[in-house]
């Protein structure tokens, strides 16, 4: 099975986000108002192979402790999404 | 009204994407040969106060155009929620 991720890096509540705040003060001159709390995070796509959905959420945990996000000052959001399902389970082999 | 959005800002396909490369480049030395296809992109949350949710996304689509993306080379998904809804309409006022 074929599985599109999203993962989501925020940094935690906390933690200064000079990006952030930096959008935040070009907003009133631009007339934005009504915008506030700006927090700029990553967004990393990718696919991955796995044999069921939990191995692939497992295997997206691991690679995001490993790689993908620093745990002392990140969180992250995994959102997992099949893909190329023809025939969904009950292959021939 | 408030809502919470979430805005991803992806490369548009065929755009080089250096970041995602690197990180692809090394997975197979971590074991994770089964992943694939790894873009970087940005994801900008913040609040912001609009009298319904159609306000609210044309605000947010034009500060996109304005600020957070570059259409040259960038495409954006926006997600767009209600938070802190008390008394969902018919308001006193």
């Amino acid at each position: 099975m074929k599985f599109a991720v999203t993962v989501e890096v925020r940094l935690l509540p906390g933690i200064a986000d000079p990006q952030g705040a930096t959008l935040e003060r070009a907003l009133p001159a631009l007339g934005f108002d009504e915008v506030a709390g700006v927090r700029v995070g990553k967004a990393i796509r990718f696919t991955i192979s796995a044999v069921d959905e939990q191995t692939a959420r497992d295997r997206v945990g691991e690679l995001c402790d490993l790689l993908l996000a620093n745990p002392v000052m990140e969180e992250v959001g995994v959102t997992l999404e099949r893909v190329g399902s023809v025939g969904p389970t009950g292959g021939k082999g």
